[in-house]
């Protein structure tokens, strides 16, 4: 196991506790994405589960993860007969870092939807969407993410920000993971904030990040379609919504964070 | 103090402990409302914070929760210069009823958005809209919820549902009780399930449900607005926008609740 998997393995070291190694390659100017976070406490989640899926996921971000050993604290809270839910908790330098309650089920690979009112993003193909040049504190993360950019909203990099909060791409990950329950975790998390497309530059931290996995991932690219709804008092809001590639909604996830303070 | 706000009330009988007295008429079918429980820990959590309001309340629902004596426990995870997280529990007959972490701030009330892309649903006027007759059941909640719905939506009590999964209804709390934080929590859970537009009946059980407050409501009827994006395999999603009189988008949420087997 390498790339993605080995950079989110969990160790079992004890009875709902793991140890972790958390990679730098997936930190943006220091600090750790919170998508990766969220597949580690996954994996810990689902190993500590009689279930297989994180089918819901509702992490608070306390402190700034940063590179290096961590452990991962399951408490269970609740186990029926469909579902377990407990409370993972990233601790870093002896302090809660991440909180997540975490729902685990067991989804059909198989299901057909019996309703769905949800289009999926109207990406360009991949051919005509691209990756955007990052800046050096961002190249370790664009190395290992694979993101291609619809470039009808990203006149923000020209600063000709769209005045709209929406960004889409196409992802997959560079070491040719596969979509999985984990990779779905990093997906709602992987743009940069909508708010670029504001005009609001500079770093916008996660305070509260929900996410729900709603089918298996079909193999290929997953398309990743983010919006908001309102900027005010200093916090915004972002919805992602995952597709896989055959047209599936797999994840939809809202966050709440603090918006860069003033434009730049 | 009656009705709602003795209601919710919370009684504080150690560091970090609460003691509540659920009022069954905020339940359905013996099984206490959601944004109800969610009103009572927002109470305990501002109570134990030095900020004012509770602005992202992720809560996952183990058990049904029942009338009669609760204890609140609010354990601090962190607190910051702008905000405090704490994981707030509802306990009864010794277990974990609804754990919820709770992340509280002070929302400037004079806020004006920065951005807004938002828009009220286009609800009819209040004189155009009804409530409609209670079953046995739920005869207690509707007495204590002035809701007044668009009849547009509501053709499922009829035995024709719209085949979308949506509802909208104007709010207000019969006892008199003005919008507050609390009142919103309650809000965002208020609708009945969107499923019965899918011809879905029966209990929708909330497995997780993330609300955040956006501003401070106004004085006056609230909008609430209710959509779904995907059923399947057994799951479906609800997102509920809350509006105040002045239009302003001043409460968000998605659950994630159990579906109705079949079609009834």
């Amino acid at each position: 196991m390498s790339g993605f998997g080995a950079a989110t393995e969990v160790r079992r070291v004890g009875e709902g506790r793991f140890e972790a190694v958390l990679d730098g390659g997936y930190a943006i100017a220091g600090a750790l994405n919170g998508g990766y976070l969220m597949a580690v406490l996954a994996r810990a989640a689902v190993a500590a589960s009689p279930h297989e899926h994180p089918v819901s996921t509702a992490a608070t971000f306390l402190r700034v993860a940063a590179a290096g050993p961590a452990e991962v604290i399951v408490e269970p809270r609740k186990e029926g007969r469909t579902t377990a839910t407990s409370l993972v908790t990233l601790v870093q330098d002896g302090r809660p870092t991440v909180d997540a309650l975490i729902t685990t089920g067991t989804l059909d690979a198989d299901h057909e939807p019996a309703w769905s009112g949800a289009q999926p993003p109207g990406m360009p193909p991949l051919e005509r969407c691209a990756p955007f040049e990052p800046v050096p504190e961002t190249r370790d993360f664009a190395e290992r993410l694979d993101l291609r950019f619809d470039p009808a909203l990203m006149g923000w990099t020209d600063g000709r920000p769209s005045g709209r909060p929406e960004l889409r791409a196409w992802l997959r990950l560079s070491d040719g993971h596969p979509p999985d329950p984990y990779s779905l975790a990093l997906a709602v998390d992987a743009l940069p904030p909508v708010t670029l497309n504001l005009g609001r530059n500079g770093w916008a931290p996660t305070v509260e990040l929900t996410w729900h996995m709603r089918a298996v991932p079909a193999p290929g690219w997953l398309a990743v379609h983010g919006t908001g709804r309102l900027l005010t008092g200093g916090w915004f809001d972002e919805d992602v919504e995952v597709w896989d590639s055959t047209g599936r909604l797999v994840a939809q996830s809202r966050q709440l964070a603090r918006a860069p303070r003033t434009p730049e």
